[in-house]
């Protein structure tokens, strides 16, 4: 019998993937199923939490079928979109579709309950990603669903139930809902009467790595796996990243540069500030901090499906000067976060000439991002004292040597552009590991990871650094000038018509 | 022998075209020859002035070669792009590329001179558009071209000299250039030395619709003209579309939505404010007041051509709600004019979100340029003191049955929808109708333009009022709060590299 495996499930907002490894991050086998997101209105976003399970099922079944020796499958560990929850009936089937954490239905309920005290109280400021606010629109909008619910919770509460029998998650999962009294790592009485939710409804909470239960026996025959295997509780995507790829050390970021930008550090003291969020770490004393930009590749693919037809703007935005011959893009296509934490921010372009093409908007929009990064850098080095010394970057953008090289430029730091991989899943396998060898979390991780933090560095170049800075600064003026016309803006788009 | 006929030619920005009509406004013949404009940076636009006469000679040429009887042309009027200029040096040749009127590159010398005292005694705000600027600049930058220049002059004084060797135009021309003292209808010492501009080098200055004398021989002969014909005097393409469209009367405007956005009245005293640019009328009490938008469908076609790839975007925007859900433009891509004066302006897309499209961008647009409108008519009726009640509607954006129903819902007014065809060029042949027949310039307006104001009225949908005020009183905002951004980005954006 070979060397044993782990399977790491990463149950994102775009599709469910198994990746099966070693202790060592040689990747023996892998699938995924994709997950589909309806927008019933148009700041909705939902899914069928069902598919959830059945592309979670299929993808490891997948995965497995490759194996040899699907024996040698120790663990299996989970990691997922976070904020994201559904309501089960009594039945254990969901009420109405899950909500995502990108859902922007819930504006109102975010000037409600979106205060200071909310903030010190959960670690996250006002905005449109934590479930509480959309829990506090469907009390408010739904309040049937809310009665009737058997259950509330996250993705790996609902994939644990249909793997052990178990309503069970994690505290690193269940806190991004913003239901949790941060510092005390408790549900709070308080949040949940804002949100309308009975303790009774929450998953049981089980401590990262820690084993949830065994595999229910029909369910591991199912998936192909002859041998009793352990679910281990798992963490939320961004934590599980930031495991693997090291950020558990001062002044190690780890950057997600993909659909959305997610840049995190950890924090060993429990700290809440607009500069970050703050979120429950693998430890009971441990925090993550991140700043947060909803839209960030979604904004640069958006432009390249709407707006450039079949030309290869990639190559066209990196002929161009940066700064994009004057044309500043405030990316908030899915509201403001990381400092702003406005719902009602929407994208703005400024400076647009008859010279500028498809090219200069998409260059901006990279550049945009990027400006946004630096800000992100600047506030939460002001708000901890620690500085940022190496950003370790993932994600669809971090494959963009134009991005990456503009990132770098931008913020004037160097870039660790990690092999491509399944970092969030690296993590969660580290934590099976770290379960089966005794070895802690971040020892797991360094050798789990290892594979993915092989890469390139990318310097920034000094020659670029005053004219970004010059439109850096003109960037920063963007928001503050325009947050009154978004919100003016608001109100007159939905003026009835008629 | 049939009767006589007239050929204006209207030798526009972008072609020289030549009409050939009766008194009642029946054409017998036309042709037209393009005109290219350079950029030799971004800001510039430039033309070969030698092509002015070679477009205008081979358009009329043409014209005149479909004609069974040429004898039956009587007379010859221009009508023109105003601003533009050209330096011709001892052997008449051009020193330098023409510079056009929206030709961008003087904005520190818009900056050092744009005075209210400039204002009052040219009727023209400090802006991109007026020559006096340009004039200025070089000085500053090209000062031998002015030293070295034996004449400085517009469209029709460089047409006027090839057709009849004399450097000549209108008041209604030349004023254009900003060097008038404009209560006075002189040449203005003072803006003179600004310009870097001594009176001998400037053309003689003929009434508009008298002749300013017989074409050459060989040069009618050129143009298969067999009979003696006078040029007569024309004026500014603009107030020849007035003259056409009858705004002489108090309460009509005519409003060009082309490449600029062009809307003016006739006032009978002189007045200057910000709300508009005065200009010299017909007679020599006569004055024009306009309010402008340099870049209108120049905004529309760009977002066809660099963003649209093959979609109907006319289609699709017209499908969607007003409004454009949530997209406001600021259409300042050639800089802000009325009422703003700004050359630093650029254009501005607020309110970005996933679900817009290239259409919502356009429908934005289209929905900018009326609000820009609407702003114009509103500054001009409170400066002025008169209503306009009626707006008649030339150029390729008022073939757009969208967009013209766009600008009356948004400024909830009529819109008289012009007859295709050349609104200047009818201009200028009403003034050379008036000289033959004896009659007032507008009476053979009446006449000669009357194919022309056939059309159709398109009248404001109300139920659209109520969403639209809302939006644009959000639009208003924009400018004010972008002002000094504009500012810092054009520094910013100069910051050199390396």
């Amino acid at each position: 019998m070979n060397a044993p495996l782990v399977i790491a499930v990463d149950c994102s907002t775009t599709a469910a993937k198994a990746v099966i490894s070693t202790a060592d991050g040689q990747v023996a086998a892998s699938a995924s199923r994709p997950l589909l997101t309806v927008q019933p209105r148009a700041s909705w976003h939902e899914q069928d939490a069902a598919e959830w399970w059945t592309a979670t099922r299929d993808a490891i079944a997948a995965a497995v079928g490759m194996l040899d020796e699907p024996g040698r499958v120790a663990a299996l560990c989970l990691t997922h979109q976070r904020e994201t929850f559904v309501c089960l009936g009594a039945d254990d089937q969901p009420l109405r579709p899950a909500i995502l954490w990108l859902d922007g239905r819930a504006h109102a309920e975010i000037a409600e309950h979106g205060s200071a005290r909310v903030h010190e109280l959960s670690g996250k400021p006002g905005d449109t990603t934590p479930a509480i606010y959309k829990l506090a629109w469907l009390a408010r909008h739904e309040p049937e669903t809310l009665r009737d619910a058997a259950r509330v919770g996250d993705v790996q509460a609902v994939l644990s139930l249909r793997l052990t029998g178990r309503w069970a998650t994690s505290p690193a999962s269940a806190d991004t809902l913003g239901l949790f009294d941060l510092p005390r790592r408790t549900w709070s009485n308080e949040l949940l009467d804002i949100a309308g939710v009975r303790s009774a409804q929450l998953p049981d909470l089980v401590p990262a790595g820690e084993p949830i239960g065994m595999l229910l026996p029909d369910v591991a025959a199912a998936l192909g796996l002859p041998a009793p295997v352990p679910l281990l509780s798992g963490i939320g995507d961004g934590q599980a990243a930031g495991l693997a790829l090291g950020a558990s050390e001062p002044g190690i970021a780890y950057l997600n540069l993909g659909t959305s930008m997610v840049l995190g550090v950890a924090s060993d003291g429990y700290r809440w500030d607009p500069a970050f969020r703050t979120l429950a770490g693998i430890g009971p004393h441990d925090h993550t901090l991140e700043t947060v930009l909803n839209a960030a590749a979604y904004v640069a693919t958006w432009c390249r499906e709407q707006l450039a037809g079949d030309a290869d703007l990639e190559q066209a935005a990196a002929a161009l000067p940066p700064g994009a011959e004057g044309l500043l893009t405030l990316p908030y296509w899915n509201a403001a976060q990381t400092p702003h934490w406005d719902p009602l921010a929407r994208g703005a372009v400024i400076g647009w000439h008859g010279r500028h093409t498809a090219a200069h908007l998409y260059r901006s929009i990279l550049e945009g991002v990027a400006y946004e990064l630096r800000l992100h850098l600047e506030r939460l080095e002001a708000a901890t004292g620690t500085p940022v010394t190496q950003i370790r970057a993932v994600g669809g953008g971090a494959r963009s040597p134009l991005w990456v090289r503009i990132v770098s430029d931008v913020t004037q730091r160097p870039v660790h552009v990690c092999s491509a991989g399944e970092a969030s899943a690296a993590g969660a396998a580290a934590l099976a590991w770290s379960h089966l060898t005794g070895m802690t979390p971040q020892q797991a991780a360094a050798q789990a990871a290892g594979p993915l933090l092989d890469g390139h560095d990318v310097r920034p170049d000094p020659a670029t650094a005053a004219r970004h800075t010059a439109l850096y600064e003109v960037q920063q003026r963007l928001y503050p000038q325009l947050r009154e016309v978004f919100s003016a803006l608001a109100d007159a788009r939905d003026v009835p018509i008629g």
